[in-house]
């Protein structure tokens, strides 16, 4: 029994229904614009998710066309070059990266770096005139982001945080199902991420570089779950703080559970970790339910309703990120998943870890 | 891919594998003791539960015979005289119910009332000389549960509370899982159990009834599962109630989120509701999940691991629970759903009230 098939989702996009805030993602996927050259990327960091998901992501848009790499590490550089037949002046360190400005071969830059590096590279390449897509979170404080969306604003440049979910089939019928009331009102919200996590030298578990732990990393998801399930802005948060391995996590936290509270009396539960393994998103409403597991990883996802399994399409997330932040730029209007959006998670994380520290609900 | 076969469960419980604190739980309940009568049973309280689910388990035990009634209201009885063929003897209102003492055919009763009329009316049937079964939860504070286990005590009689998910394989199966370390430690348990209510006007809504509202009811087992999934007691609770309909909610809470923290360090994340669904165990440990879902319902349950789909024996839970007991009693044993069991969970809902008007961190 389906309670959805792939071709009623197919006619529902098609016919530019609004998933989240952004009509007709699907449709401006699938298009071209005419014989315009393609735009060129710059991708600043190559570091695995650059090198195994947006590298050949890239290679499935119609709009974007791998043109440049910044790196601190001249074998990377090398190898890219290579691989992506990438001249040489596209080709940045982190000192010359300003000179950017003058390569007309790049129109968008990438940032790919650990978190904290997120907020002067945005603002350098707004600087250079580049739109800017930024990769979650959008930066490690709230103030960081409003210092970001400023330096785009000045700049006139444009500017998307890499929120791949928007733009994937499940998610975004999940936030269908939650926002029209599909099955009545929502009444909770469960959302978890959490993984188990190896190298204990890397950069995510350093707080100068990530900002935090598996709330920063993860954890976002869960949050931006609850948002576009709900359509809602949460307007209060408890959280708790648990650490069973204060060696490996002496920097940033291992596992947070929190709980939200929207205006229309829904609330959320969800919970992050470094520490073992969970992924789902459960919307309760009050007529039925929906379910993806896996909700938030690369893909395939999965999920069911009250009605039955959903059949959907399966698409490369980043590739659909990427070909919506093309569309917004040719057509010149503002990204779904632009900075106020990045910014609303900060303040939701920010707040999240105020309540841990006074043990008391926070408002956002 | 199957993690675990019925013929690998059934050949673990054959061998008097322990699972949750029961001995060959499985075992017992395919036993009959020689050519013995059958323990007599009385229900008391013959509402949903006592018509359609112990009534038939009943007839399915080899050692009860439904031999007696307890009712306020005549023409329930004559329908059950009728229908289970008991004589007028052994019916009993709540006003003569003492005299159940004095009648031989009735060795246990099973106490199926409102919340609110357990302690009463286990303490009379303790003082009747009869072996006691309560419905859980087991009373509706610490206080009374402590005045029933003494009560029992004192008459000598044995007490069990009808967790019936102990002796369902599912749930054993994630107990052992938890407790065994299967796939490493335990570190975060979800354990939700929450349905639309509807009747306005049920006794589960009125508090002097029931105690409490959808903690009491069915939060319970979210308690339950996750105790017995880790094999050990909370040491303290953070908890949180939401409320969206203060009308139909305004004797018992709506809605509450919980978490708990283990000595071992593992933690859990509960929700119970009486407002929508939700319905699920999982259990993530350092190197594995277990999922139940549904998990607490009459069944047929189902469940998974990251190893694959378990394949369990579907059974009848609540017939498997009194098979138990019965055995408890021929055997001369404690039951391992004793009024101690009922306590703590009791002691955890108090802790969680607590926790909720405090809005702090209390220990348990």
């Amino acid at each position: 029994m389906k309670s959805y098939s792939r071709r009623d989702f197919l006619s529902r996009v098609g016919m530019g229904t609004t998933l989240l805030t952004v009509p007709s993602i699907m449709g401006n996927a699938q298009q071209t614009f005419g014989s315009q050259k393609k735009l060129g990327i710059a991708l600043v960091g190559l570091g695995y998710y650059a090198e195994h998901l947006l590298a050949p992501a890239l290679q499935q848009t119609k709009n974007f066309s791998l043109a440049g790499v910044v790196s601190g590490t001249p074998a990377k550089i090398d190898k890219w070059k290579a691989q992506y037949n990438i001249p040489d002046k596209n080709c940045y360190t982190y000192q010359n990266f300003d000179s950017i400005a003058k390569n007309k071969d790049i129109d968008v830059v990438y940032v790919v770096l650990p978190n904290s590096m997120h907020h002067e590279y945005v603002i350098r390449a707004a600087k250079a005139g580049k739109h800017v897509i930024c990769e979650k979170p959008m930066a490690v404080s709230v103030k960081e982001c409003e210092e970001m969306i400023a330096a785009c604003k000045k700049a006139n440049v444009k500017l998307s945080i890499g929120y791949r979910l928007h733009f994937e089939p499940f998610n975004q019928e999940a936030a269908r199902v939650g926002q029209k009331k599909e099955f009545g009102v929502v009444k909770i919200v469960e959302s978890s991420f959490g993984f188990k996590i190896g190298d204990p030298t890397q950069w995510r578990l350093k707080k100068s570089l990530a900002g935090g732990g598996a709330m920063m990393d993860v954890g976002i998801y869960a949050i931006q779950a609850a948002r576009y399930c709900t359509g809602e802005e949460p307007i209060s948060v408890t959280a708790q703080e648990f650490k069973t391995d204060p060696v490996k996590f002496k920097d940033v936290e291992e596992t947070i559970f929190w709980q939200m509270e929207f205006p229309s009396g829904a609330v959320s539960s969800s919970i992050t970790s470094y520490a073992s393994n969970t992924e789902r998103l459960f919307i309760s409403a009050e007529n039925g339910w929906l379910e993806l597991r896996p909700a938030y990883g690369y893909g395939p996802l999965k999920g069911r309703t009250s009605k039955g399994e959903l059949d959907l399409p399966i698409v490369n997330h980043q590739a659909m990120q990427l070909e919506d932040f093309a569309a917004c730029i040719l057509e010149n209007r503002e990204s779904s998943v632009n900075g106020e959006e990045g910014l609303r998670d900060m303040k939701i994380i920010e707040a999240i870890y105020r309540a841990i520290a006074s043990g008391k609900k926070e408002k956002i």
